[in-house]
């Protein structure tokens, strides 16, 4: 039940009823991960279920050895030359400016071409196109569609249109309406592996903040069963305390857990803390106003409780959960988490054009 | 008087009077053409009419050539590297989300750098500046400009001011109000050529929908003065009907067509059939709501009466004139069409840049 | 006292108070100037008084060179491929169609991949991040950040944050609120010691029109501190004079300088003649209305009174203060000025990643 998260609630995405789609829609998520797979392998990167441990170790090292490359200049003309043949969309219905660069970014080490739609407007839709047919031009013209839509299943539903039509053209998910933000869960892991001392397995993880509309800690939490010995603990306002889903998620596969509205205490046993801004943009009618959310900021005091090995995280933006004091402890690592993105999803772009082995057979010279 | 279709009879599009350029726009569209050409060759691209039957044939060799060429990774990389020295200005002034994404293609399989301006706030315009002015600024930049503009011969000014001017540089019209958009017409022509065997010569081409007002059907009617021995039938509604200046054109140059608005009985006497939507954004008040449209529609059972060689065009966006289910029919090929599009601006940029040779005498290693 | 005219009277552009910033904005131009150079090279581009001769004369030399270089496809090649490994943002908060594209035309001919921003609702700003952060978002994916704002200070202010910060990223000021266009400036030198005989030194420079609003010849008149022997007259209308701490400034450095208002009697005298149309968009009351700007205009009439040596620039756009017809008159030179600007922002570009010599040591063969 929990893993077809996807299956939302709201309205069909299609402006037309396509029955076939919609019946693949409501199937559970399990059902649906081999049509966005081949041969073992992911064509699409559309959910965080998408992800287990082979994989996401594979795309953190796959990560590393890039970054690795590309201290030389002789390796950033390597990797720019891989994927010079290929071209993208980056496909962006909201705005979102880090999303945008990252993968910008990563398209640009790789040597990818990249066509940008960043404003509604200049879609043939207003001449009364389908979806299905504009998401077919798109495809007409890349080889890789990465798309951010505020409709929850439109990134799905194009991903889907392609796999089952005549040119499958890989599909990458950068931020479905509230539910799915895959890459941002693959930055957050490639982090936490990163900085952790030894990695994530057997780490305590604590989750700050909007606990109940943050789709990164929703995400993360998944992904914390292909890691062994975690525990995670909840410090959240009572009116945004992490979903039953994820509760419910988090028992069936074992995973201690806690919830407590107290930062201060949890602080000192913590390997990592994850703080997260109020997302009030959900906001039905003011609940933000009515929440103090200052117990759930952290500034230089806080800092002096938390472990010296721990890390301190944050998908960013900020507003004033993190005093910009904090910014110079060499803990508070958003800013390169920040910058993990970009490289962890060079890396994905590479793992779906089959690149693994081309880069990892490249060594730096000296 | 046919072929001065470029003097329409609105306003002229600068915004300060210029007598030399009015007295240029008001010529016949046979005693422009000189301006635009040099040495047997085109400088810019704004008209059909600019096409002869060895261009057509010239250009669609080459788009196969390159098609092949661009089969191996060294190919491609050659392609890429051809034009990589030059850089052109994409500027839509019109939302137009096909053209766009196939012109920047094309100039990315070429290796040309782009110069994006697609909204008209950004222009130096608001300071005052004059049309001629705003021209020669894009031309300082660049060595080929595509455009597509909502104003009739404004394209055309463009390029005149250009090559009137000190620093000739190549247009490429990418639509023009709703007159002209040649490169839509070659990628038909290019389609017709590359699917029906033996080519357009000899072929009966079936065009259907809103005659009247659709562009694409306009210019294909006159390029059929290249071909050899071949007939159209006119399928549209009363109202919509093929306008009297493409008949009379056919007259004159002796190509045999017919008028009907029966869909049903020409089907099966077809090589070609090429569907049109209805055009509403040109009503003056609502007329396309009292035409009875669903007789010029084709769907599954009309496909039937088609012959197995023939070939089913669309110009896309498409509505409800061609059902979805009939995409998997191998008669199909309008999404193949939008494709030859890309292909076909390329070669015409490569064209344009005199690559032609340089294109041609490079075979693909296999 | 002159040199602090970054210290605007507005307001801090900064939404939060960051009072360690509002003390530097604060400080005299000379104590800032060190934070934004290293090793006695500029790292950052922000205010025309960065210049001094020997860099002048050297941006003025890189960019002769280069283009130079670029004749032959070999050297074109070379330079496009100098940063082919870097990356850089363009961030444009104001409309700027000329600047705009100079700068992504310089970054395309060394090679630089680029990300734009050029649409303020696309940032995260929207989820009340602050401007810090923002600023070092972008940092984090580029190695150049070009920047245009319509806020006095807020380029600066970027540039400090940067410095100061943990990831130092070049910032180059592409016009800032109405104080600083720096490479405006480097413009006008470059056309000037490229057309004048001889170069500057000992030249009779003429500024007509807007003078008092005019960002380009306010930095102009700094930037003659360079130069020996230079001689300056300013033709404006009454309510438009150059204002007084330039003349102070000119006083203090000793160059000769006067006031007039007769054109005509000015230009027979002239080794440079420096048009600006009226600067509206800073009207407080339309007080550009109840000026007749008319006597600050050239013709045909006027340019046979200007010697033969001489050279006529506009930084464009212009309105009627220039007639077209003198467009075809050689010592009309503001269709090359804007080239130039294209070229000397290549050489400064150059120039802020060490190239200088990797440039200078390459000679087009052929």
């Amino acid at each position: 039940m929990l893993e077809t998260c996807a299956q939302h609630p709201k309205m069909n995405p299609a402006a037309a009823p396509n029955p076939e789609w919609e019946s693949f829609y409501r199937k559970d998520i399990t059902e649906k991960l081999p049509t966005f797979s081949r041969d073992g392998r992911l064509c699409d990167c559309l959910f965080a279920q998408q992800f287990d441990r082979d994989l996401l170790d594979r795309l953190c090292r796959l990560a590393d050895h890039m970054r690795d490359i590309t201290k030389t200049r002789h390796g950033d003309d390597f990797l720019r030359g891989l994927l010079a043949n290929k071209r993208a969309m980056l496909f962006f219905s909201q705005p979102s400016t880090r999303t945008f660069l990252s993968f910008m970014s990563a398209c640009q080490i790789l040597g990818i071409r990249v066509l940008e739609i960043r404003d509604l407007k200049t879609s043939s839709q207003v001449k009364g196109e389908s979806i299905e047919d504009t998401i077919r031009t798109f495809a007409a013209y890349v080889d890789l569609i990465i798309m951010r839509h505020h409709t929850p299943g439109f990134v799905e539903k194009a991903s889907w249109v392609l796999q089952t039509g005549h040119r499958p053209v890989s599909v990458i998910n950068a931020g479905s309406g509230a539910d799915q933000h895959p890459t941002q869960a693959l930055l957050d892991i490639y982090t936490l592996n990163r900085y952790l001392p030894g990695g994530l397995d057997g780490k305590h993880l604590v989750m700050v903040g909007d606990l109940k509309r943050g789709r990164t800690v929703r995400s993360l939490s998944y992904l914390m069963k292909n890691y062994q010995g975690v525990r995670l603990t909840f410090v959240a306002p009572e009116a945004f305390r992490m979903e039953p889903d994820i509760l419910a998620f988090l028992n069936r596969h074992q995973i201690p857990h806690r919830e407590t509205d107290d930062l201060a205490s949890t602080l000192k046993e913590a390997d990592a803390v994850y703080m997260t801004r109020i997302q009030d943009e959900h906001d039905a009618g003011g609940e933000s106003q009515r929440v103090d959310y200052s117990p759930f900021h952290i500034g230089t005091a806080q800092m002096a409780k938390l472990p010296k090995h721990a890390v301190l995280m944050h998908p960013l933006p900020r507003r004033e959960e993190i005093h910009p004091d904090v910014d110079k402890d060499p803990r508070a690592v958003y800013w390169r988490q920040e910058r993990n993105g970009m490289w962890i999803r060079t890396a994905l772009i590479a793992y779906l054009f089959r690149m693994e082995k081309a880069v990892l057979g490249h060594h730096s010279e000296g």
